[in-house]
């Protein structure tokens, strides 16, 4: 049994969610995969607050605590690029591998995290940064390593879908955006959404991943202005293809055919589809947010994590060994 | 740079593909996952036979010779139960990772050989044994490890589906199969597929890792007799869900919905939808045979292999250390 013990920083929509799933998953992963997963701390801004289901007696507001304490992986569901970045930074230093949901600060600064964890042979999980559910990372990193990809295009905004597919059954832009608020699926400030900014931080990871190839041009236009015609399927679109030297990235609404793959993916729902040139055409699709898909990601990583590392007896003994060596 | 000697057996439709594909991405490989993998061995029946793309030289019609050989990984791309079971076997006996795309071997003694596998620390890769270029495999397997499978339906068997596709067009289903044999989508006996036992098989390879639970009854039902409705869409579908004290398991011929997101799967296109407890339901969809899109599921398990097994230097040093200490 390979023991997992979490720091988990953030116990809002995503963090609430993953303490809740594990604790019902836990068994099963200890009897699947051979791995017992517990949280050992629980880093929250305020402690009075009311958190039904979530242990007492784990919590702090202390960053230090959380971080520095007994735990082997640090997951960061807090969002934003400050003080996240900084935990991410120190948890890697410490020698944790880490899970993060923060795809802005992996758009910002994923390089440099990326070889600060190379260098000390830690692992980043981020399968919840992009499309929630839909495992669309680890499909570009690994489960499709064996073809080239040549394209990938896809709707990965939930919100903009969610708002659009509104505005197709008759609504009007600012009715349609003021309903996905009321849905929690729009924040107060919608801008990152509606303006496509979102979007292009999760397509420039996904290309990242699919061509490792810099960025030659990027497009973005949000749906802010847009107009439906009457009967039209329209989606924000995400797309990424080769060009002499790199990627081009589009972010931007399009009329789609109504039988296109993409124009029967519907109110909050993901969808990518990965060009590739021995396999065609793959495409993935299912939930790009909520507590539970989302923290179902983030409860992957922790398995996949834990599949990676040798049993802890195995690594000390190895420690051992080479010390004796040295 | 880990590399990876393959032994492959068999280079009919897969196994030319494989060896085709390999050649073109090798570069690629080294250069993002830093695995070099090049084919050892490669065993024919028949050694004389014109196999444009392939050297010569790596062909031999003897099974000891190729198992026995200089080799990491064996490649098992004959099909059938009879020899293949044979080599694989040999291959985890003598401690060799495998990669088989072989369902029918799978279905009928698959437990004995990951048993086998397990016991010797050894990888069995299979994503190519079921959907061909969609990782379903590896979806269930790992990337959506972190949530409870509840139940899955899907479309499974290309050859069914381009006939049923045919037949929505107008075709009689003689007609239909006529085509699809002279496409090279069915077999000149096609009872395996149109009897709907293929897609047992592979209902049976995904609700053995989606529920790992004792399957407790089967139906099957194949497309021999099925009468196409004018205007209705009929897929045969392969569906797996839990009933008390395990998994019940069907294949049968159902009329869908025209919005079902099964019903726009066309042709020999496959498609499965996860359903699980926290994310919802995932769907996957992609080509599910073909001699490159089965090829490049093939290589990404020997990727996946090469990223699972320590360098050689490092396995090595710690196998000194390990004697040292003795």
């Amino acid at each position: 049994m390979r023991r997992v013990r979490i720091a988990l920083l953030g116990c809002g929509t995503v963090g609430g969610g993953f303490v809740r799933l594990l604790s019902r998953e836990r068994d099963r992963l200890r009897e699947r995969y051979g791995v017992d997963a517990e949280i050992s701390q629980i880093l929250v801004r305020n402690l009075s607050k009311e958190r039904p289901g979530v242990p007492r007696e784990l919590l702090t507001d202390s960053p230090l605590k959380a971080l520095d304490g007994d735990c082997d992986v640090v997951v960061e569901v807090i969002g934003g690029t400050h003080s996240a970045g900084a935990y991410i930074r120190r948890a890697l230093l410490s020698g944790r591998d880490v899970v993060t949901a923060n795809k802005a600060h992996l758009a910002e600064r994923g390089r440099e995290l990326f070889d600060a964890a190379a260098e000390r042979g830690l692992f980043i999980g981020f399968e919840a940064s992009v499309c929630g559910a839909v495992p669309i990372i680890r499909m570009l990193q690994h489960a499709l390593a064996g073809d080239s990809v040549e394209s990938l295009i896809g709707i990965v905004n939930g919100t903009c879908n969610f708002i659009l597919t509104r505005m197709e059954e008759g609504m009007e832009f600012d009715q349609a955006l003021r309903s996905a608020q009321q849905c929690g699926l729009a924040e107060a400030d919608p801008t990152l959404d509606i303006d496509g900014i979102d979007a292009e931080q999760k397509l420039r990871i996904l290309a990242e991943l699919a061509f490792a190839a810099p960025v030659r041009r990027v497009t973005t236009r949000g749906i802010r202005h847009v107009v439906l015609k009457r009967g039209s399927v329209l989606r924000l679109v995400a797309e990424a293809y080769r060009v002499p030297g790199g990627v081009e990235l589009r972010v931007e609404p399009r009329e789609l055919p109504p039988d296109h793959p993409l124009a029967a993916v519907r109110d909050e729902e993901n969808a990518v589809i990965i060009r590739g040139r021995a396999m065609g055409e793959v495409m993935i699709r299912g939930k790009g947010a909520g507590s539970l898909p989302t923290a179902s990601a983030v409860l992957s990583d922790v398995v996949e994590i834990a599949r990676l590392r040798p049993p802890l007896g195995h690594a000390k003994a190895a420690a051992d060994a080479a010390a004796l060596l040295k």
